[in-house]
């Protein structure tokens, strides 16, 4: 149904990342007990065109009534949906420094179903104390307590020099979607998804381009 | 000078994002005593080719020799310049929730040359207090502030809703390089660089992969 909905492998990643703006802005406006919302007027909110807009929603069929525009909450649910977030995730985080501490802190990871079962850390004054209501688990116990607990996805938040060694061990558990803190190139099968994102990086390029006063695409 | 080395415009994202990397593996390489480097050791830990490391460091002009490879030292000094992170860059961190806590809290941030000089927040019960060694300015005073210290780059870790609001300050104070984790799309002028990222978008996009068996490139 839903690989239906998404005429799978045709949805760009700048598609499903603005999905995931139009979910956030659709949330938003039925708190403010919007019915309905027109095209033009999301576009606005988002910076997009309407154009844009329209094109993006098109994914999800004939939906929309000109004049009126479209229905939030369906439209909210139908995207839901489409991102797989009408249901709840299991997720471990690996490594407790500053970035894992601080995520399993976030509250919004859990308003929007994606719910921290597990910590790891391999320091013995961590392992067994309490971090935000969870206690940190040895990562030794990682493989076991990831089956265990039936973890669809994992945040690694682990030293670089460390991380191929622990991503390895993460794939054997048979986790399919990572998403990596550590700032080095890791290695995973072709049928595990990994995603990489990390903050030194991103002000790196930040300062390779103001230092080359050079213009990439915003 | 950085300009003709980069050969302006030319670089990609990733090309870039490879930069970092290899500045990494460097740094270590040099703790661990290294002085020189074969393509194919360096293309090893990052799980590259050797033919992708030799294109990428081609950038720099005829260098390191066959058979004995890249002199570390030199060539960590040399992406560091083209990376613009042969200097400090003085950073304000825009919001002290759970995020811009953390990163305040990031000492890697700090031993890379960029140095968080000023916290804003808008909470009455923040301003003024002790931050990991900062004290938390009124984001009222923020433009001037900015210019005071001659800050170069904001990090904006503030509520989706106050985003756009706040970044107008920060563009109107001078500001050309933004990183933004507010998950909503952000309007600044041509001539000011920004960047978002966003932990809940992230994970999202990895619940649509599995979600829909879906096969983007890793």
């Amino acid at each position: 149904m839903a690989n239906k909905d998404t005429g799978k492998k045709k949805i760009s990643e700048s598609t499903i990342r603005r999905l995931s703006l139009y979910y956030r802005a659709l949330s938003l406006l039925e708190k403010e007990n919007y019915e309905t919302i027109a095209s033009k007027e999301l576009a606005k909110r988002e910076k997009l065109t309407p154009a844009q807009v329209r094109k993006d929603l098109s994914f999800f069929g004939s939906f929309g009534t000109r004049g009126l525009g479209y229905p939030v909450t369906e439209l909210k649910h139908r995207i839901a949906k489409i991102l797989g977030i009408d249901r709840i995730w299991n997720i471990a985080m690996v490594g407790v420094g500053n970035i894992g501490s601080a995520l399993v802190s976030y509250k919004e990871f859990q308003r929007q179903g994606f719910s921290i079962k597990l910590i790891f850390d391999n320091d013995q004054r961590k392992i067994g104390s309490n971090h935000k209501g969870l206690i940190v688990s040895d990562i030794k116990d990682m493989p076991r307590l990831l089956r265990e607990h039936n973890i669809q996805m994992v945040v690694l938040a682990v030293p670089a020099i460390v991380a191929q060694y622990i991503i390895d061990d993460v794939v054997a558990a048979g986790i399919k979607a990572i998403l990596n803190f550590a700032p080095i190139n890791l290695q995973v099968p072709d049928d595990v998804y990994l995603r990489n994102e990390n903050m030194s990086m991103e002000l790196e390029y930040l300062s390779f381009v103001i230092s080359n006063h050079y213009k990439p695409k915003n």
